[in-house]
């Protein structure tokens, strides 16, 4: 079989992790989807039109209409945001920063889409995730994200100690984040948690002027405590 | 602290997943590292030069250097790969197919840079596994890529049970591949021993023309056998 999709397609359009020359890390099939949609699903309509401002400073802003997904949005109206695209509009899905899908809100309005038949269309963009597992130099051939780690810091000590095991068993490399505020804590629980041969890679500001990425064992890294001082950061952990 | 590098950068280079536009799924950064760098570590020769060509047509080639690993190469010869990076010539690593580290031998030569002390920088470009995961609708704050399954024919089913049964008891998104020719035979075990409910994404072509992507239970499925003879697919399974 092939789909009988919707004429209206739902393109999902990562966004910049901050301060960067769009087109230095976006393609310019990301600019020809700004220009074909009108209507943009978002979790925030401010950033979303400061984005596509960037992106595509000749749109028209007043044309443009937007639908919000945040914690004061219904997820009961979710099904009528894609109503554009059973009538033969584009659509787009942007997200605060990163890939739409990956660690945010849009996979919920993917999921509706398909039982839509509305064709979904993933487009390239930086995502601090992926990319800091290409430069991580660890096992990219079996990895996992698991998002952010507990809060409660018992729990998280045991989170740390029960990745590290799960990778020196199964080689599997893991990929967590933390809440930009909380990087020091974090690393301070590794480094008081982890084996001093586990491998750990740190990714901060990823794609931007400012990137820092290493690999090095814990051990190192007691020597080099690098600046996260609330600064997007991934960690990688491989206890192979 | 911030790191002490060696002058030469270590650029990691996503290529292209098959005939497209280059800079549809490039950012323009890729083709300024590729005016920057006259040494590449690939993993052939010909299909580099050919990427090369492709996304920056007036590059000169007979400039060009090429350390080559694969199966024919001694992982021994790999550290004085870099050597042009610690005199201060900028390298490339491109991948055959996505992104350089990612189900790939990437990850070996970016090791070594990090022991020689040499600045890894990812670059943005079309991945098929992330990108099948953006558009997937399965769970973004939870996945693992565990790579290829099995080829034995008993061990494949108990794996493809055992990633099941692993999404549905921690809610992580299991994505794996398979050689492309065997893809419908990966789809019927697919059909065979997962349940009815569970839910498969199927990503083929990622980011060419003829890209197809969807999500739906297996019992869907059942009645809707895609085509993918020989065509690379990614295949994701959300059994929450």
């Amino acid at each position: 079989m092939e789909h009988s999709d919707s004429p209206g397609k739902l393109y999902l359009i990562p966004s910049l992790m901050g301060e960067v020359e769009p087109l230095e890390v976006l393609p310019l099939a990301v600019k020809k989807v700004l220009d074909l949609c009108d209507h943009y699903i978002v979790e925030n309509e401010k950033t979303a039109r400061a984005f596509i401002k960037r992106v595509f400073p000749a749109k028209n802003q007043s044309d443009l209409v937007f639908y919000v997904t945040n914690k004061f949005s219904d997820p009961l109206d979710y099904p009528s945001y894609l109503e554009p695209c059973l009538k033969g509009e584009h659509m787009g899905v942007i997200s605060e920063a990163g890939a739409p899908g990956i660690a945010d809100p849009g996979a919920e309005i993917v999921n509706i889409a398909y039982s839509k038949h509305i064709r979904v269309v993933p487009l390239v963009g930086p995502s601090s995730i992926f990319m800091a597992m290409m430069a991580s130099g660890m096992n990219g051939q079996n990895f996992a994200f698991v998002g952010y780690l507990e809060l409660d810091s018992a729990e998280r000590k045991k989170k740390i100690r029960h990745l590290e095991s799960l990778s020196r068993k199964t080689g599997q490399s893991q990929i967590f984040m933390e809440t930009p505020y909380r990087n020091d804590k974090l690393f301070d629980d590794l480094m008081n948690n982890c084996q001093p041969q586990t491998r750990l890679c740190i990714a901060r500001e990823v794609s931007l002027a400012s990137e820092f990425i290493k690999s090095m064992a814990i051990q190192e890294w007691k020597k080099n405590k690098p600046d996260l001082e609330k600064k997007p950061s991934i960690f990688i952990i491989d206890a192979r």
